[in-house]
């Protein structure tokens, strides 16, 4: 072994923040020592409640017109999603217009419920109550403040009060819910606000009090939401919540307890995965995560993040760039480019090592499933870098590799076949990677896959001083005989004439007969296309030149003829000994 | 209680997917039933490790200029990272010669170690090894594949060749750092790749044959660094990984065990979360995230999140835009509207019970600190749906508060308060928001604080046939008598006299005496800046018209003098009745 003789370096030593850190206090956790949640996997969906329309909604710069609305109504019902929260009618005219418009204008699907919040006030239920008439399944989500600091700051209400007022605001609900909506497959939600930074034990206590007014039983559910308004803590602390209010809530089988996270932290998936393996039976969120300040929580990514995990999600997300543009003409605001799954980079490969870890992945899932007599489609996805594969949600492969300063020979490699069907050995491969290298040093940026064919054009197509012109070979027992005129750098149609076990072979001897200093190290050639009168293209590595000065090259000829296509390739490769193209 | 008549909803069933989620199997983790992160909090910070310029810079559509990457390098040192990958060298002669450009142009601090990627061949090490000549501390960074799919498919190598890539390199790296580096304070990493989709027991077996040639001891530490290079599964597994790879790796006290998470299941930031509670020492990621396709962690996120809990995030981010700029600059990439921290929207409420709650929230703390005898800025921060103070990271509360047709009173009073100094009563802010989202269900879109202005300025203080031209009270043994000219629907330069307990009722008087129909129910006024000639302004509440015809309206007036401005506020409740500004 090495003896090691360079200085040990010190550990690094982090100075402290001038921001103000003391103005904050840790988050206080529910205590639940024997939590089961961490043991636990997600094995289906839960229910999904979109709220674009109403928490994503109220988050905008520029709010959806009621065509956009529809629109967005329109998206989520051909996605799958069956619970849709539509507004907050007594509170905006808009709001409750639009409710009106999806029940007179029979846009709402039998099997998809409306849902619409209020507060806990009856001016506000009664207005809320009415704006549902009509429907054929509909759910009043209905909350108050329970958060100790909003309870104390904003209501100013003690904890009795605050129960009162949601017991009282269930009373009203049904007492409006049977004036206005008999006739309605009617629902309850009920969201202790913020719960997250409520006392659990009270959001129990206020919630199981709310039980007691709706009585939930078989086939009358209740839906307690339990928001993470703000984000405020690691998503571990949310799930041991839920678990803990679970436990407690009375009539469990009968309460469909619901996860509603906000995304400040940056953690709002996670949380809503961790409340799933912790009990919870239905998510809220947003496409894309639109909603207050940070956004909801995303329900693409979660649904998406299922389906990798063969998990069905219960909403089609096959044309995931369709859903993008939608939400993006609605929202007014733009999907990142790095958004998990739906981000214009996020099936693209820049670096050298990942495409080529890609392209053989790919590779192998063909060999796998024609081994198994199977298509790709059928067998299971597995690639580098690639947890779904892009076709799944109507991306292609076409963008997958893409190409700049940063990229190794794969990315080059899996373009120039996959568009170009040009198959370069892998010497060939990494020539020309440092060609293209030599191009984006110089002009930076990316390379699209046309640039990338016109540099290799120029490189090994485009041709020199040396020119074929025309060609013959005649062949007896295995001695083939070449006869050629070629255009050179001192003489223009110059006629040659050479023998060897080949085309090949006999076309460099001829060559090497008229002066040339040329041999062939490897070759290789492939039809271009399929079909009679295809293509051919071949590659050549030649050394060039003579002793110090000799060179090693590829060559590249492209020709319907395969015995001119190498020919070619020769001369292509003497061409770039001559003057390269790219200097 | 009220019966419940209307029909129970049933319970929404979704509908299979048409997507092919049959391709896809779960994630495997490791069985770590006793784990103990699931009861650890975060009490300091990791080390970071920045990648910007590495993992960063190699997936950006156009790659970071050398001009940008020093631009990039002296962000990151200026915020306090004392660790960071600076590039590839032996992958990248652009790499290569920004190494050399630090370090021959001195840009280095003596106590930022910059680090450096290689594969484990021993042409790349030596030329690594090379680009390092003349630091003052650097690490090199060596990663080879341990991921099953990429041992098997992508290298074709077997588990015992692959500890002895891993082993070998690590003894070039030592012959090479001997060779070159002897006056460097030398540090080494190692990266099992992938580590989260390799056996973790196999992962441990190739760390410890690699720390095994290392011999950590006291000041001789080596860095563990375990890359989620691809997002997997829920974060709680990469916790479980961690601590399960702490618990049987060698030499943990001399190990510095480091977190490399992605982000394409959108969890990166949690997955670093948990793991540090899982006991790693160090997190690598990027600023706002970014890196191969959905990004690595996010550096600033991971910061503020610390911050929030009173946790010293031992980096300075207290001029947030200042980042997010130079960021986009390097990068060309944008920084969502909804990144968390740093978004545009993220410290902004439209909706109206948000921004009630933020007004009376951040009122509570000025209070709060009167009461101390303390400066909001000292005492703890804790306000409705700001997790931290936007001052803190250079935003202002300026921003906080926007209002669109979905807001309610709260944000309107908020910024007639801040920014023109008008303290509405609460029945006139709701009046007036009533005002606003007229204008904005037509117009639509945001309304910006001049254009609220606006608004308020045309509907109570432009005037209309009610004009007050001059007016002068007396008083004696308090009772008031004044003495008016004043402009009306019918009559112009009318004289009026009126007498009352105040200035503001002897007006009254004076026009009911005149012949108007107005009663002051409610009234307020403030100075609306200090200083001797400070203006004033008056909102009354009033009764205008007769029987069946009476409306209550509010009034406004402003004015250097405290009774004309009252004055004027009567006439401008006439004037509103007379004919609305805003219909």
């Amino acid at each position: 072994m090495t003896r090691f003789n360079t200085r040990p370096q010190p550990t690094p030593v982090q100075q402290p923040t001038p921001m103000p850190v003391h103005r904050y206090t840790p988050f206080v956790p529910v205590d639940v020592p024997d939590r089961t949640w961490p043991t636990k996997r997600i094995e289906k969906a839960p229910r999904w409640l979109s709220t674009d329309l109403r928490d994503g909604n109220q988050a905008l710069i520029d709010p959806m017109t009621p065509s956009r609305k529809m629109r967005m109504f329109e998206l989520l019902v051909s996605l799958g999603y069956k619970e849709i929260e539509v507004g907050f009618p007594s509170a905006s005219q808009t709001d409750f217009d639009f409710v009106r418009q999806l029940i007179e204008g029979d846009k709402v699907p039998d099997d998809v419920t409306i849902s619409v919040l209020t507060q806990a006030r009856e001016d506000l239920i009664s207005r809320t109550a009415e704006s549902l008439v009509g429907a054929h399944r509909a759910t009043i989500h209905m909350y108050n403040a329970t958060a100790e600091l909003f309870r104390k700051v904003v209501f100013r209400i003690s904890e009795a009060e605050c129960v009162d007022l949601a017991v009282n605001g269930t009373e009203l609900v049904l007492k409006y819910a049977d004036k206005y909506l008999r006739d309605v497959e009617f629902g309850y939600q009920y969201s202790p606000e913020i719960f997250t930074q409520t006392p659990t034990d009270f959001a129990i206590e206020v919630c199981n009090a709310v039980g007691d007014v709706w009585q939930p039983s078989s086939g009358r559910e209740i839906i307690f939401n339990l928001p993470a308004t703000v984000e405020r803590s690691t998503p571990n602390t949310y799930a041991d919540q839920i678990e803990y209010f679970i436990r407690h809530v009375k009539n469990r089988e009968h309460v469909a307890v619901s996860l509603h996270p906000h995304n400040d932290r940056g953690t709002a998936v996670a949380a809503s995965e961790l409340g799933q393996m912790a009990g919870a039976d239905r998510v809220e969120g947003c496409l894309f995560g639109h909603g207050e300040r940070t956004g909801n929580v995303d329900l693409v990514t979660l649904a998406l993040n299922l389906y990798t995990q063969g998990v069905d999600p219960q909403v089609d997300l096959s044309d995931i760039d369709h859903v993008r543009r939608t939400v993006e003409y609605c929202t007014g605001l733009p999907v990142h480019p790095r958004h998990p799954y739906a981000g214009e980079l996020v099936y693209t490969a820049f670096s050298g090592s990942h495409q080529d870890a890609i392209k053989k992945g790919l590779e192998h899932l063909e060999d796998e499933a024609a081994r198994q007599g199977k298509t790709v489609q059928e067998i299971d996805w597995e690639a580098p870098y690639l947890p779904i594969d892009p076709h799944d949600v109507g991306r292609t492969y076409e963008a997958v590799i893409r190409v700049n300063s940063q990229s190794g020979k794969g990315g080059m490699a899996y373009l120039m076949k996959n568009e170009f069907k040009m198959d370069l050995p892998r010497r060939l491969q990494i020539e020309f990677s440092r060609v293209v290298q030599q191009h984006t040093d110089t002009a930076g940026g990316e390379v699209t896959p046309k640039e990338i064919y016109d540099i290799f054009q120029r490189e090994y197509l485009t041709g020199g001083p040396w020119r074929l012109t025309s060609a013959g070979s005649t062949s007896s027992n295995g001695q083939f005989h070449v006869r050629a005129t070629v255009d050179g750098p001192t003489r223009h149609g110059a006629e040659i004439e050479g023998e060897g076990n080949g085309p090949v072979s006999a076309f460099v001897d001829a060559l090497v007969q008229a002066g040339a200093h040329v041999r062939v190290l490897d070759y290789s050639e492939h039809a271009l296309d399929s079909g009679g009168d295809a293509s051919a293209a071949a590659y050549v590595e030649c050394e060039v030149g003579d002793g110090d000065d000799a060179q090693v090259l590829w060559g590249v000829g492209v020709d319907p003829s395969i015995t001119s296509a190498s020919m070619k390739a020769i001369l292509s490769a003497l061409n770039r000994a001559f003057e390269p193209a790219i200097p």
